[in-house]
Parts: structure tokens; C-alpha cells; sequence
């Protein structure tokens, strides 16, 4: 029946049966709100947000995306991707350029400038990194980041 | 030396050497994202908030928590926790009572009406979790979860 899936609601596992602590979903909410105001705070006294340094990573890889593709990279919203980018373009950081063969799309570059902006939080989020993993080895962090590359398969709904 | 960490601040290796892709709080963040976006979106078709629906999981498996215990438990900010607590009491899904033995601190009860309410909506975070998780298989899984616990006890700020 096409309509199986409305016509048993009744999850198989309740949320007590899993338990709070075994649900992923949940982990991953109390992992990632810890580690974003952690480095909301330290980014914010150096005068900077999560969106912007975000946006300076994802370029240092993934160079020459238009906004729209760096929204989902930067996992941001595009009204708030844009005004980051007016500021870092004004700080020198980025570039726009028409993109060769479509001239209607404006791709977004990192400059050297924003490269060395970039290196100086990189250290901090390294660090933040290396504390969450500490006690967590080689093989187990690669297993672990297949499952999540798996995941995100899952969930995301553009093709990158 | 003590000022170890400090003298040699550069990261063994750089967020290009990893690889976006590689790196897990880039690809947790994409995830969360995209999941906690989805459930806001759900809910507010339902007049609901994602930090209500939090509460009252939470709520169903650790009964009788303080505010301050809630908002660590439902990664919510104590002022957004107190708004959402007040009209979920309104609304008559949760009640407030002294703690036995410290009449200072007043505890947080879900009522029968509470759990009916988060029964409705579970339905909704544990099909997304199943989508999510599609082609995880149970070893799998529950390996990703233990990785994920002992990442949360790096990470915490509390002991719970």
C-alpha cells in the first residue's frame, strides 16, 4: 500500500526506549551547541562572527561559489550570508568576479589578505577540535567521519 | 614548559590538508542544520517551537529537572527557555512544584497532557532520525553513539 507509512503512525521506538542519551539527533544538538558559543564567544572578541569565519573556510577549499551555493556550504541563511560578505569585501578579505562562460553568475574569491585572516581563527577552531577528539583515535575518528559523511548524504538536499 | 600550547600556536595541520569534508564539526554542523531546520519548519505548521518540543522530550525522560538543569539538557538559552516553560504551562503540558528536601528550587513535571503532546510530534523527529540514519546499520550506529558520547564529555561545560 503506497500509504503504509501514514496508515501506521505509531513510531517503532519511543524516545525513553532509545533513550536521551542514545539518540543521536540529540547528541549532535548538545555537541554542536557547546562548540558554536564556544566559538561565537572567542570569535566575538576579536570582533568577528561564526558567519563570517565560516565563510572564509569554506573558501580557502572550495574557492569561486556563488552565494547561493556558499549559503548551504556555510550553513547560513542567504540574507545573512550577504550582508557578512558586504562586510568582508569591504575588510578586503573577498572578491567578487563574473564567472567565466555565464556572466550573469558573480563567484566569490578569497583574497591573500582573507587567507591570512582565515590561518589566525583556524588555530582556535583546530584547537576546539582537538579537545572534542582527544581521547578519540585514528581508526575511530575515520569511522566516525564516514557515518557522518553517510548522514549528511541523508539529510542534505543539494547534491554537495 | 607551561606556555607550551601558547609558543607554538601553528595547527599541525590546515583545514585544506583535512578537507572540508573530512573535518566532523564542519559536517555535523551541515547536518544539525539541515535536521534542526527541517523540524522548525514542521513544527510551525503545527504552532509548535523546536525549543517546546525539546522540552517536553527531555521533560519525558529526566522528570523533575530545575530551569537551569532544562536549558543545559534542551541546548536552549535559560531567557528562551522561561518564555517557552510559561505558555507550555498555559497550555497545561507542564506543571511546576517545589523539590522535596529544597523548597528553594521548584522542579518541572510534565503533565499526562504534556506527554500525549510530545507523542504527537516524536513521530515526526524519530522518522527524520530513521531517514537520516537509513543506510547505518546497527553496529554502525551504535558505534557512531559512542563516539558521539565521548565527544559530548569533551565537550560539555556540566556533568550531565
Amino acid at each position: 500500500m503506497a500509504d503504509d507509512l501514514h496508515s501506521d503512525p505509531k513510531p517503532a521506538e519511543s524516545l525513553g526506549e532509545i533513550g536521551l542519551f542514545h539518540f543521536a539527533p540529540y547528541l549532535m544538538n548538545r555537541i554542536m551547541g557547546r562548540y558554536n558559543a564556544d566559538v561565537q564567544t572567542s570569535l566575538k572578541q576579536q570582533g568577528l562572527t561564526t558567519v563570517k569565519v565560516r565563510t572564509l573556510g569554506v573558501l580557502t577549499v572550495v574557492p569561486g561559489l556563488t552565494i547561493k551555493e556558499l549559503a548551504v556550504y556555510a550553513v547560513t541563511e542567504q540574507s545573512t550570508l550577504s550582508r557578512a560578505l558586504e562586510s568582508l569585501e569591504a575588510a578586503g578579505f573577498v572578491r567578487r568576479q563574473e564567472r567565466e562562460g555565464d556572466r550573469r553568475l558573480r563567484e566569490i574569491h578569497l583574497t591573500e589578505a582573507g587567507r591570512q585572516e582565515f590561518e589566525k581563527h583556524w588555530q582556535l577552531l583546530y584547537a576546539r577540535y582537538q579537545t572534542m577528539f582527544d581521547d578519540v583515535g585514528e581508526d575511530e575518528r575515520a569511522q566516525f567521519v564516514a557515518t557522518l559523511q553517510k548522514v549528511l548524504k541523508n539529510t542534505r538536499l543539494h547534491d554537495f
